[in-house]
């Protein structure tokens, strides 16, 4: 009990803390870095309108207008020199993104004068915004819960279609209505336990105990459900990992190649970060599928082939999936394959053929025979990595789905209560028992939405965002 | 004559057409690419708030709404999913950056997001802007001259402060002013004229031929004290090329890499076109220096190092300096000192002295004597380069400087009219013979802000434009 009841004590008294914390204000660029039409440097806290009007020069004064306009005029540094021609935008607190007040200055695209914006913002004593900090503001003055911060970085984040459809789902409170509902059913089990322990002293033996064990049940089964998800969940919000693993010349930069220059869905290709993996990404049918093409992995003496084979064992260890390329008009390298069941499973391994184009007679056994060169069988190959992937998922109805682990893991413990609840209410212990681990399971629940937090997975969570959000 | 007058003819004419033309409304994502906090689409013409009204929901209509307002709601693809919630800002023509009603539609900083609602707006028959389309709705619409429509683009590519203030002042309307004042005195002048073109007819000789003399010599002087701004202007826009000669390991590499480390005004590494150059860039006192590493000039038999050769040659013969690094412990390379004679002249070429930490007694001739291990001298040399690129240019006042090619041109033709003008009142011409040279002049000055210009210069200026700007 104490350290539920602990980590929530602290966790409202950290929230006090932050909300007197937060009287300062904060500021940053808004918008991506590099240079364009437009560049935003926002600014927020109960000062943020008051400071600007000391360095931008309007119509009018911006602490008269009212909130939700917008105003054209010229900012100047300490010397008096223009920085630049300006919009401001005014949010009047408590009508904004954070819920305090807020101004956005809207200038020329160029980080020069964004940097000017920021440097005299500085002077008149705002602060830099840490990772996030325009986000955690927001939760921490109500104006959304924890999983739809998140969802604000996942939002931002998103390199395919369908992730970006789940994190707007979470966005618009698909889950947090979901946990919601788990909470009231919660709520309601926990007023059947009531009723037994007002009618406890009386020793009548309470009837209650299936119906009891009824609810918690449903509950599971939901949550159940929910963790179902993650594998999908996780698999559209990160993508899916595949090692590419072959002898000399079984054609693997050519599959890359093929698939960077005739697949129309390429998300990007990213250099890799050592000159043995090269890592290329692809989105099909939503899904980001992120191919690595590994350098050997035969144990070496050369130093820095030893570097390399490393490495490439790392990415195939971490690898989701990992496509065996072999020449079809060669041997099967029996000998491959079992230096790869050193570092993976049977299971993970999909067997392609290639180079098919150049055969007559196709009596190669594989799961996938492909055509690097001619792009014959490719299509295939990525439906059996996809089916493989995802199963029969499919993501198109707006509903709630779990991609996040730190979500994945409260849903973990609350399941875990629900079931010591259950057991309770099975061998008919006395309702402060249940109760208490109901109220655990409760507590776990919280954690998604952020109503029971500590200071350090809110710092975890909103260190990850970006500068300005 | 007609030249003149049917370019002028021809311009209003197009402008017409523009006029018509742009009664569509065009769209752009406005902000850098890449992933941010926010994200800005731009769309501006006649229909764009009704055509915003098609595609978002929120409290109430856009096209209820008063200019300068922000609206927060969602928008929604063509399948009725939420593409994103956003803030939507209100321009109600004329009181916009185009003249036009324009909208700004403020999303999550991820291009997938701003790629939909682009996407949807297609869809509903707004078309992609091309680069600099709002601008020169700006200036088609009379918001701003052709000069500040140039300054514009120059705001937002500015990389160091110095071009950025030069720019600013232009967009200000500095270069504008001056044109202004130049035609005024060019009109005055022709008053002068008018008048004796009214006595004509009674053969009284003309007094007023040496005050014309003394109007036009004012103008020229002044313009050419404009013109003579031209070289620092280019300077301090365009930054100063530097190309760093030497034979092997005297230490061309160790002073850039110094450079790049220590200097703490590194504007960006720029990887080499080539391996055989290596492009460093670097402000010192708000002036960009290039810097070229450059691979051997010597003639060479071996095919892929003539390639090198004749880029390295290139980039000398573009260069504004070309530093010959010597090492100051070995004999100066009079033979290098020749071949670089070849492809550049003497006074562009700085004699620079390296290592001169490893030896005692320096007796080394040279330019300026470095050690770019201990970074002794480096200094010097940057103030060296400095000073023979602007001289003793200081560039803190708000004046007037030419920075653009295009408008040096019209001052040079400017003056060339007004020379001739200055010679026939010198041989007391008749006054429709000077009224016609001023009238050339007036025309060539009025390029400058756009008053006097084809289609194809307009598209020129607005070709070299982002998108979204």
């Amino acid at each position: 009990v104490p350290d539920v009841f602990f980590i929530k004590y602290f966790s409202i008294f950290l929230q006090v803390m932050n909300l007197n914390f937060s009287e300062d204000t904060i500021t940053a660029v808004a918008t991506p870095m590099g240079t364009g039409a437009i560049a935003i440097v926002r600014i927020s806290g109960v000062d943020s309108i008051a400071i600007a009007d000391e360095i931008f020069v309007g119509k009018k004064k911006l602490s008269e207008c009212e909130t939700h306009t917008i105003h054209y005029g010229k900012i100047y540094d300490s010397t008096g020199d223009i920085i630049d021609d300006v919009l401001v935008s005014i949010f009047i607190s408590p009508n904004s993104f954070t819920g305090e007040n807020c101004v956005e200055i809207s200038s020329h695209g160029n980080p020069l004068i964004t940097k000017k914006i920021i440097e005299v913002l500085l002077e008149k004593g705002v602060r830099n915004a840490t990772p996030g900090e325009f986000t955690k503001r927001a939760f921490l003055n109500g104006k959304i819960d924890l999983a739809q911060a998140e969802a604000v970085a996942e939002v931002i984040n998103s390199r395919t279609e369908v992730s970006l459809k789940g994190a707007r789902n979470q966005l618009d409170g698909m889950l947090s209505k979901k946990v919601a509902d788990f909470r009231t059913d919660l709520i309601n089990t926990s007023s059947l336990i009531e009723l037994e322990l007002d009618f406890a002293e009386e020793e009548i033996e309470f009837v209650g105990y299936e119906k009891l064990q009824e609810l918690i049940l449903g509950v599971i089964t939901e949550i159940d459900e929910l963790l179902k998800s993650y594998n999908f969940g996780r698999v559209i919000r990160d993508g899916v990992n595949v090692a590419l693993v072959g002898k000399p010349n079984v054609g693997k930069s050519s599959l890359l190649n093929y698939i960077l220059k005739e697949s129309r869905s390429i998300v990007s290709a990213i250099p890799g970060t050592t000159r043995d993996i090269i890592r290329e990404e692809v989105s099909i049918d939503g899904i980001l599928f992120k191919l690595f093409d590994t350098a050997g992995i035969r144990e070496s003496e050369d130093l820095i082939e030893i570097e390399g084979v490393l490495r490439s064992r790392e990415a195939i260890r971490d690898a989701d999936f990992v496509i065996l390329l072999s020449d079809v008009n060669d041997l099967f390298s029996e000998e491959l394959y079992e230096e790869l069941l050193e570092v993976t499973i049977r299971e993970k391994i999909i067997l392609v053929g290639n180079k098919i184009d150049l055969k007559k007679e196709r009596d190669f056994s594989a799961d996938c025979l492909i055509s690097a060169k001619t792009g014959e069988g490719i299509e295939k190959l990525f439906e059996l990595l996809k089916s493989k992937a995802i199963g029969n998922n499919v993501y198109t109805e707006r509903s709630a789905i779990v991609t996040n682990s730190r979500h994945y893991q409260s849903l973990e413990r609350t399941k875990s209560h629900l079931l010591t609840a259950l057991e309770s209410a099975r061998s008919k212990m006395s309702g402060e028992f249940i109760a208490f681990d109901l109220r655990n399971a409760e507590n776990s629940l919280s954690e998604i939405i952020g109503e029971v937090s500590s200071d350090d997975i809110l710092n975890n969570i909103f260190a990850s965002f970006c500068i300005g959000k």
